[in-house]
């Protein structure tokens, strides 16, 4: 079950825990191995050079403590104890010229690695952790009201003063989501997001259900944000208007190198441009409404629009479902509750109310200054940037709140930077998601999961140009989809559970959860044919992948885990016939279950093709060498030299009167195998070497071709035997 | 000396003649192995699969004729002798099921493979032969005379009559070049095109430098001939005006298809829309000078032309320039003597003067027409269809005409599909283009250099959208380069050899020389500011890159031949050991001289890295494992199962405290073999091998990375042992 989740995400979480009964199966097949006449233990004096690199320091010239270092240095481990060597950052640098020169550049871009140890867990103060975590939340009032109010438009000015309804039933919801999310925290003290609530409570499909909305959002979170930031800045500088989606993916770039440098969530960073925001909405409702109370509530007056829809319930519905954009963001709160300090669940709950108090104030103060101030979404100027410049004047007070509001969409977009790769970590972790996700990167960061998610929101970016009304309208399906998911998992496990106040929480969540599902309805019908088909296409088919991979991952566990020896499952028949038949070479798990043939395809005999067959023949299986023949005279040539040289190794010829080389070997080497599929067929490839990138296409590709077709052929190993020009 | 080509080009010339001395180093090599204790003669009798294959119908069950045959036919190979099998159609095919769709694809768009012995030379009568050879000469004249129309006119109407004098030195010329290139074809009785007889004559350099001249013309003749055939097309269709581009395109794809299923020049497939050309131009000639002859030789009026530049020797050197596009593919009948029946070079100068006076009546009667009609250039109708439409009206004659045009030109282009292919053949063959252009496609033609050519005449037509009138001007380049080395080579071949009758010769071809010489100056300096400096630029750039693979064929030639064996080289010290210092392990030539070290790189004790360390202690070699490990847990998770196991293989761990695992295990290998560079090491990887395409991302690629960065270390052999799931 994934309720323990660890929210500090440690390198070893992506390994196995190896069960006990695999320990017992590995003493068996240890046991097999022993008893087999070939399977002698090898031994570790054996070995002709020290495992533990001891004998670089070997000789008189070396004996200095100070030339050990040297060396060490620079070939890049320190032996810890025997058998184990440590990696110094000089081991992980790419050994190849154009490796090291990618090894560079990426240094330059990211920063030195960092070693596991400097992984450390941030623990938040409750101020800090409103600016950390409630970015996202309090960015979204930057464009809810404005949402909102351009699908009103639509039925021209008389339709503006619904917004102040809609704007309060939206308010009731976000209190209610709250006093929901409040009872999400203090069951989930560990962290309760909702893949991880609705998977516990609902079952996993349900839970992937979730964790693919989530993906969306986080997706489109990014891409509204940094367009809404890019907005408010072209509000204030119409000149970079033109610009505007080259300026967003700029911004996102730089949000993603930063997150690949693993900026930490330090708070001075995101503090001042959250309370900034903060301070600057709220001065802006406070000499708003001053001013409107002492001209008597007048409200100004719209120009006129042109009426394009009528003001029926569908329309309220769309601009009702536009304005609840305005509550993304809120579960943030409740996903990270472990990076309080303690008590973790109590300050969380405590700052969370804070939050949501905003929010509601924050909101219902722009839509009411809107409604006064007759503003009316323009494609040249953000609602917020007229209200202000009504408000403030084009002065000093407006450039701050446009910049603050810039910030602090920036800081959202960067929300999902951490977001969006924990996810897809806990996904991996559960095996529905590629292993990639689970690698923490040279920075300590999950590398994999930021740049899927930097790739993702640049392409919709430039692909909806920019325009961020399009998207929100996709957005907010997957935030109530995680929303109602997330309640609805609550209501259960209360249910479920009955732990102590179980009565009281209960109704809280079945309320948020019934209230979200009927927003996410409103949202997915209203929104359909606006666009929010592609995300109730999408999200199944987000779903089924996941599950897929899951699937194979299940299994490749099955069929890779070790189990009980050959000789114990079949103990009448010798070791590689099994009910008769023989067994198929792959299942060989001792060196004496394997029988040898080793192949070697030759195109001439010159030195590369020599070495390659010394090679063979000094292991000590049968050889069998091989040419391809194109015509006759090709063949006799071959023959010649080889009989030259004294036939040391059984040589077939394949004429092959099409002239195509490769395929012809990969088919021989089946055909060998048909009758004694026990056989392990090695075709060990002479390869020849070239320094420079241009001269790879003056040399064919035979063994390329060789090597690739020969992968789906279950039994056969492929053995490269380089020769380096220049270094012979 | 590359003086005796054979020109049938058979698959054995992609081969290297074995020198006598490489054979007695063979058999010294041979000697060195049989003497090393370990260097056993390996018998085909230890086999443990017959390598004919004869295993396959061992067995009650398939003794019968017909099923022999139904086994071989399923298996792909035929025993032939022993020691030689044959493989049928059946084992070219690809085993995978993506090769296979790919295969079908291929013989859908190409045909059955074919067979070598398929391979036929076909010889032409002298009425063939002119139609096969000639048809991008002739076929010049459709675009000769616009090409030097459109420069006068920048002039104005005053500068047209300048277009008689200009067209009398060009026939002049032609009749120059014609007499000098009887004499090669009298020299050259196998053939002999420029790239040959300039390098024969004049020293390799200058080969290349004929050769990279040719090799610009053959691109340039197919852009320009399919851009003339389109607007032939287009002149009588001007609907079809918008979409020449793509028509040019689709026409140059045809023709690629056509030569990569190998179509053989077959006499009826040219004979009939050259000579229909032939015709269709007499009778326009003879119609409208009989006509103009009628009415007094008035020359219509012609329209009022913008003056642009004014009728300087440099505009008349321009026309002049373009004019001699009109000569382009006059030495195809000397490339390809051996083609004619015998008495070859009789025949083939008897053409070649039938040509030339076809070409000279053909191109002044065209460029008086054009005189007498007031034809000028437009970039709607060609001149050519201009003259066709005054002299027959638009009825049946003018769409044969434009019919009979559009198709000679071509095939005009389909004859540099033959000679581009050729040429690089030969280029290959003496080491200055890359080995695949050797090489003879499924259906017996050179498939690699027709598809080059035909990517980048397409490119072209692209670039230029379909303009030929600038890139005639880079034609003639090439043209005039070719002409000149050509004829500049026999000139000195004569002067050298003095062979009978050289007093004739030399003249006709000194004189031929030097006035293509002087037509190639005059081009590139006239038209260098318009496009020709690419040409001049390209040449030596082409020339160079020729020079640069044949050194890097040579220097790789000379490191991989074989060398007497190291033994001999320095017979006092142990065969390892060169000079005191240790044999960097690629120089052994016999088994005795290996020293091996086995490495087999874990990630965990699962069925595929069991399968690994049993494959590597099944061979005789020492044999060390390895674990990357990214935490002291996980370090100690492998050790744990290890000693389960029973520590049957010594096991060493490194830590990467940067999360790391190829380099490290690259780096780790490299600091193994320092101070032991007469080790050979193997490196064995496990991998697991998915069914699936979507499953790769799933399995981290560690295996790919290692072999790709142990490539450029020497003396490191790379063995991956596959695992595959649904197999064992």
């Amino acid at each position: 079950m994934p309720t323990e989740q660890p929210v500090v995400l440690a390198p070893s979480a992506s390994y196995h825990e190896v069960p006990d009964e695999e320990f017992d199966v590995l003493r068996r097949i240890g046991e097999q191995w022993s008893r087999s006449p070939g399977g002698r233990r090898l031994s570790r004096a054996a070995l002709p050079a020290d495992p533990d690199l001891a004998a670089r320091v070997r000789g008189s010239s070396a004996t200095s403590r100070f030339e050990r270092l040297v060396r060490v240095a620079e070939e890049g481990f320190v032996a810890s104890s025997p058998g184990t060597v440590v990696a110094t950052e000089r081991a992980i640098r790419p050994p190849s010229p154009l490796g090291r020169i990618a090894y560079l550049v990426r240094r330059v871009v990211v920063g030195p690695p960092l070693a596991t140890t400097a992984l450390v867990q941030e623990r938040l103060s409750r101020v800090v952790a409103l600016a950390v975590l409630s970015s996202d939340a309090l960015s979204s009032v930057a464009y809810g009201t404005e949402a909102m109010l351009s699908v009103l438009v639509l039925a021209g000015a008389a339709a503006l003063p619904a917004s102040l309804p809609i704007a309060a039933v939206i308010v009731v919801l976000m209190l209610t989501v709250g006093a929901s999310y409040r009872q999400t925290i203090r069951a989930y003290p560990r962290g309760g997001g909702s893949y991880i609530v609705a998977s516990d409570n609902l079952g996993r499909w349900v839970g992937l259900v979730a964790a693919a909305g989530l993906m969306t959002d986080y997706v489109l979170t990014v891409a509204v944000s940094v367009a809404a930031g890019v907005a408010a800045m072209t509000s204030a500088l119409p000149v970079l208007g033109p610009d505007s989606v080259a300026l967003g993916v700029a911004v996102i770039a730089l949000i993603l190198a930063a997150n690949l440098r693993g900026i930490r969530q330090s708070g001075a960073i995101f503090a001042v441009p959250t309370y900034a925001f903060v301070a600057g909405i709220l001065l802006l409702i406070a000499v708003g409404l001053g001013r409107a109370a002492s001209t008597g509530w007048r409200v100004a007056p719209v120009p006129d629009l042109p009426v394009t829809e009528t003001l029926g319930p569908l329309l309220l519905l769309r601009a009702f479902a536009s304005g609840c954009s305005a509550m993304t963001g809120l579960e943030a709160i409740a996903d990270g509750v472990p990076a309080f300090r303690p008590p973790e669940w109590r300050n969380a709950r405590t700052t969370l109310t804070w939050m949501v108090g905003l929010l509601a104030v924050m909101f219902a103060g722009i839509t009411v200054l809107a409604r006064l101030d007759g503003a009316v979404p323009s494609p040249h100027e953000t609602v917020l940037s007229q209200i202000a410049a009504h408000t403030f004047g084009r002065g000093p007070l407006y450039g701050y709140l446009q910049a603050a509001t810039t910030l602090i969409l920036v800081l959202a977009a960067n929300t999902a930077f951490s977001d969006f790769p924990r996810l897809l970590y806990f996904l991996a972790r559960d095996g529905y998601a590629p292993g990639l996700f689970l690698r923490l990167g040279d920075r300590l960061a999950y590398s994999n999961g930021i740049l899927v998610l930097g790739v993702a929101a640049a392409g919709l970016l430039v692909a909806f140009q920019g325009v961020t009304d399009r998207l929100i309208s996709l957005y907010a399906i997957g935030v109530f989809l995680a929303f109602t998911l997330s309640q609805s998992g609550m209501t259960v496990r209360w249910w479920r559970r009955r732990e102590p106040g179980w009565a009281r929480s209960l109704p809280v969540n079945a309320c948020g959860a019934a209230l979200s599902g009927c927003v996410l309805v409103i949202i997915a019908v209203s929104k359909f044919t606006e666009g929010a088909w592609v995300i109730v296409l999408l999200i199944p088919l987000v779903v089924l992948l996941l599950s897929r991979i899951r699937s194979h991952y299940v299994a490749v566990e099955r069929a890779t885990a070790p189990r009980p020896p050959s000789s114990e499952r079949t103990s009448t028949s010798p070791s590689s016939v099994v009910d008769g038949a023989l067994l198929p070479s792959e299942q060989a798990e001792s060196p004496d279950e394997i029988t040898h043939l080793i192949v070697v395809p030759v195109a001439r005999l010159d030195l590369p093709a020599l070495r390659a067959l010394a090679y063979a023949a000094s292991l000590t299986p049968p050889v069998l060498a091989l040419h391809v023949a194109t015509d006759d005279e090709d063949a006799q040539r071959i023959r010649s030299s080889w009989s030259a040289w004294g036939d040391h190794v059984p040589l077939e010829v394949i004429m092959s009167p099409y002239r195509v080389v490769a395929a012809p070997i990969v088919n021989y080497v089946r055909a060998l195998h048909r009758p004694r599929p026990d056989l392990t067929i090695t075709v060990v490839l002479p390869e020849l070497v070239v320094t420079q990138w241009w001269q790879h296409p003056l040399h064919n590709q035979v063994s390329l071709r060789v090597r690739t077709m020969l992968r789906v052929h279950a039994g056969t190993v492929v053995t490269s035997v380089p020769y380096h020009l220049g270094a012979g």
